[in-house]
């Protein structure tokens, strides 16, 4: 199973290709024709990039499409009731950070959260697709967190506000590429312990439900994201915590926490 | 006072600039460094454009943010109360249809709306910009139509779904730059009835309020656009319905309706 990278290298911004330890920079476009052009390193990964190289998130996205409640145990955390469509809302490519990059808590908005996620990763232009060719449409997947302003949430703004300030979009490390959607171990780890456990098993609704939804309403563009919600044991975020996502196959993305 | 269009020219996308009833190629970076190039047409604009040309949406945002309840009088046909604070919301790239473009109408989702609104084009990257300085972040004005479908929307769908579906959002047909944005009339009409009247001097918060307080949560980039709200007097869109919004300085962004 290979992983896609987007690194600065020398000065510019590459993907690369992780394939049995040894990583290639991509030549060609990553949603059109592509190949392994130069290895650059070989070891494990993101671990052993090559000096001077900067790991990036992984795809600039033109927008990101998250659901609300499709964990079936976070709906119950939330005492809401299991939604009867996907609940989908935007978070703005302007929130986009990579791994290691801080997550910034602006003041006098409340409690903010963590929310960690499986995302999906678009390849190709998705416009009103059938359920059953839905999977044909995907790159990839990676990890997102969803940081949320809860205080705000609960006082009913839009979502896009109270998940779409800057820095609210941690992605990364990896796309993985060839993982099975129906089955994905996802984990958030506060400070070192863990606080969110689950899998895609519990998703109320699957990767290819919400494909065929979304590009129902609105196109999807080559490397836009869904991210697929988040199950139960959501929490807040502190200045000087620490959060890493997992999800197995992708690697783990870890953010430092900031006051703004 | 000039206008900037966007065109479609000998089979690439450029922009335009009509000054003193002359029009001329940009050269250069819009946002950037750029002056008049060839001429390519005199006259009135749209209206007489060169022979081959097409009329684009004027820009192509990386993101929409748009405001609820932003007319007093919007606000009172809605039965809500006036906002402390701006409601915001984001409205997908994909959204966005140039003038004469068709919105689509899905079927089964009960009533949808037109909605006539002044739109601020960000001129440059605008990032926690202080109300005094906010309007030194504009490139110019254009009509938008925040196409809605009320129905969802009354059931408590995210304002990112309900105002998101492709086509939902028509710009157009240029770029004035150099208005007052404190006193910009606005006009909705439906098959050639005025249905909406009214100006920014209506607005709870001004043009300058709001590259505030958005650039306060979400940084705005080049091209993007703040959609200002809605004036009363709202209304449903048919099949088959032609719908104008005027916006003084700027022209007329006229879309057929047609069932998708």
């Amino acid at each position: 199973m290979d992983r896609i990278y987007r690194i600065e290298y020398h000065g510019s911004k590459r993907y690369a290709a992780e394939h049995n330890g040894r990583l290639f920079l991509l030549d060609g476009d990553l949603f059109g024709e592509y190949g392994f052009g130069e290895e650059i390193a070989h070891g494990e990964f993101p671990k052993d990039l090559p000096a001077g190289s900067r790991l990036l998130a992984p795809i600039q996205p033109s927008k990101i499409v998250a659901i609300g409640l499709n964990y079936k145990d976070h709906a119950a955390e939330q005492k809401k009731p299991l939604p009867a469509e996907p609940m989908i809302f935007i978070k703005p490519s302007t929130a986009v950070i990579g791994p290691g990059d801080p997550i910034k808590l602006p003041a006098g908005i409340g409690r903010i959260d963590f929310e960690s996620e499986v995302a999906v990763v678009i390849g190709k232009r998705a416009c009103k697709v059938a359920r059953e060719r839905a999977l044909e449409y995907v790159l990839g997947y990676t990890c997102a967190n969803d940081v949320t302003a809860r205080g705000l949430q609960n006082r009913g703004y839009q979502y896009s506000h109270v998940k779409g300030y800057d820095t609210f979009a941690p992605l990364g490390p990896s796309i993985a590429i060839g993982l099975d959607p129906t089955s994905i171990a996802v984990q958030g780890w506060r400070n070192g312990e863990v606080k969110q456990n689950s899998s895609t098993e519990q998703l109320i609704f699957s990767v290819a439900d919400l494909i065929a939804y979304v590009s129902g309403i609105m196109t999807l563009l080559p490397g836009d994201i869904i991210s697929t919600g988040t199950p139960s044991g959501i929490g807040p975020l502190a200045h000087g915590d620490v959060f890493t996502v997992k999800v197995a196959g992708v690697g783990e993305l870890t953010n430092p926490v900031e006051n703004l």
